[in-house]
């Protein structure tokens, strides 16, 4: 049966129609407006343009699945607090639902992720599922048994906000020394571009252009697969930074995957490769361990909407 | 219905016949023998003496619970490691099996500890609780929606296995910077004494008697009470270890009660109250955080053979 995925993003709202396969059939996008209620005004005209085009009725789905970019409440169907959107306490799935009388299910971004993986992407034949999403913060997805935990009240699966060191770098939340300060893009960026003032060796500088504005999270991995030295210490370290923070998971978990998503994940299989080293070296129960597969993320672009949908499974 | 908890330890092996409340009728204790046959043995002449002594059999009883100081995997009744004992792939449960015909679940000790306080312990009006087993070394329990989370292969939920500081205090396991490394009692008897030595004052040395050799748990906490400033310091630099621990914890589970256990929960209100307030300050949510009981664990020394008659619940 058909579903509907609604990804909330800080720039735009995407909605897609997806089949039982996790395919997207038809989607649109409208840039974010400024107030909740728009907003939801906005998705009700974006989901029934979806159905009119497949000559379908809300009755004909299975149901709307809505990933947040903040804290929401499963149960009750209330977006808590969206802070790049400025959403506080906003009952959404009953506002909805008063418009598309079907089953609606929402749940953070980070969380709806490592469902979509979970169900319909690289992580579908795991049982058990921890996925990092690396980007301007880092998101954590947990799926247990191939079901999503995502902490009571809705309000765990901060994988982002476990200490990597003590009083360490500041975090976003407010604490210090969190995985999101070392392991994020934003983290990467600034190890990278301190390295690069420390030892000015040309291949970053020329990567960049010779401007250090223009240094992303892949000027450290590009650069050391062609040899440079400094290159190299970032992203020695930084896998360090990341495989550690993944080895914490194990121990709690003991997952059957891990996935990596985000804009690193780009790096493929040169970067699990590199994590599964350091790992396989230092892991707690060392041979004894059950064996836990590192993957990127699959889903791409429309990880979203996919995600989402998956809440209907 | 009665059932038996299985305590397996270092020095004993502890055997209970538990009632439903988790209350222990009978009770009896042997010296852990030196192979896994004779253990096995004794445990089921344990065993037999307790039902002979109420007049039942085995079939009046609705199973066996076992905690083991170590790594089992659950679903097919095998100890896999343990280390104080030198056990490797032991089937203790067939083995147990052959001789009493009951339902026979194994453990690891902290679970089984963390179970037995959500069963019948200060945990249970909670649904969600995440324990703290504080001696030797660090043990972890999880206690998801009133059943108890073993992690993946039964063998997660290594909570004093979670980085704490990177490249920190070596740790048991291999790996540096472990919360066990900074939190158990042994390293709380290690900070004690390093700051005695640095520090010569006496409050801490007249309460050892001179000699740091006698310098425990208690030590820095009972001193701080009396108002001398180096145990202040290594009580509050020991607190924050620890509630950072925990609100890694509430940041991934949001459990509704955190319990800690060991030699140090003797601190009571006072250790909890410490914890709490160093929580509520630097929690993730701040005031939007769902509500987190700190609690000491309640079932005392017959913990072992309560938790694991609660494997039967």
């Amino acid at each position: 049966m058909y579903k509907i995925g609604i990804d909330i993003g800080g720039m735009s709202v995407k909605v897609g129609l997806v089949d039982g396969d996790g395919k997207i059939i038809l989607k649109n996008r409208r840039k974010t407006a400024k107030t909740p209620d728009k907003v939801i005004e906005n998705m009700v005209c974006q989901v029934e343009e979806l159905l009119s085009e497949k000559i379908l009725s809300v009755k004909d789905i299975s149901g709307i699945g809505i990933g947040c970019p903040g804290a929401v409440t499963g149960k009750t169907g209330m977006v808590d607090f969206l802070p790049n959107l400025g959403w506080k306490n906003i009952p959404l799935v009953q506002k909805l639902k008063e418009k598309l009388d079907t089953e609606i299910i929402i749940s953070n971004d980070a969380n709806v992720a490592a469902l979509g993986e979970a169900v319909y992407g690289c992580a579908k034949n795991y049982n058990t599922s921890i996925m990092f999403t690396l980007g301007t913060g880092v998101g954590g997805g947990i799926i247990i048994d191939r079901k999503l935990y995502e902490g009571g009240h809705s309000k765990g699966a901060e994988l982002g906000h476990v200490t990597l060191i003590l009083d360490g770098e500041e975090c976003t939340c407010g604490r210090r020394g969190c995985v999101e300060a070392y392991v994020s893009a934003t983290a990467l960026i600034r190890q990278t571009r301190s390295a690069m003032l420390e030892n000015k060796e040309p291949a970053m500088w020329d990567y960049v252009g010779g401007d250090i504005a223009w240094v992303d999270g892949k000027t450290a991995f590009e650069c050391a697969k062609k040899g440079d030295e400094t290159a190299i210490k970032v992203q020695n370290q930084y896998i360090k930074y990341l495989a550690e923070s993944i080895m914490n998971m194990l121990n709690i978990f003991r997952p059957d995957a891990v996935i990596i998503g985000g804009g690193i994940s780009a790096q493929g299989k040169y970067l699990t490769d590199l994590v599964k080293d350091y790992c396989d070296k230092f892991d707690y129960g060392y041979k004894g361990s059950p064996k836990c597969d590192i993957l990127t993320a699959s889903l791409g672009n429309d990880a979203g909407i996919i995600g989402a949908a998956a809440l209907l499974e």
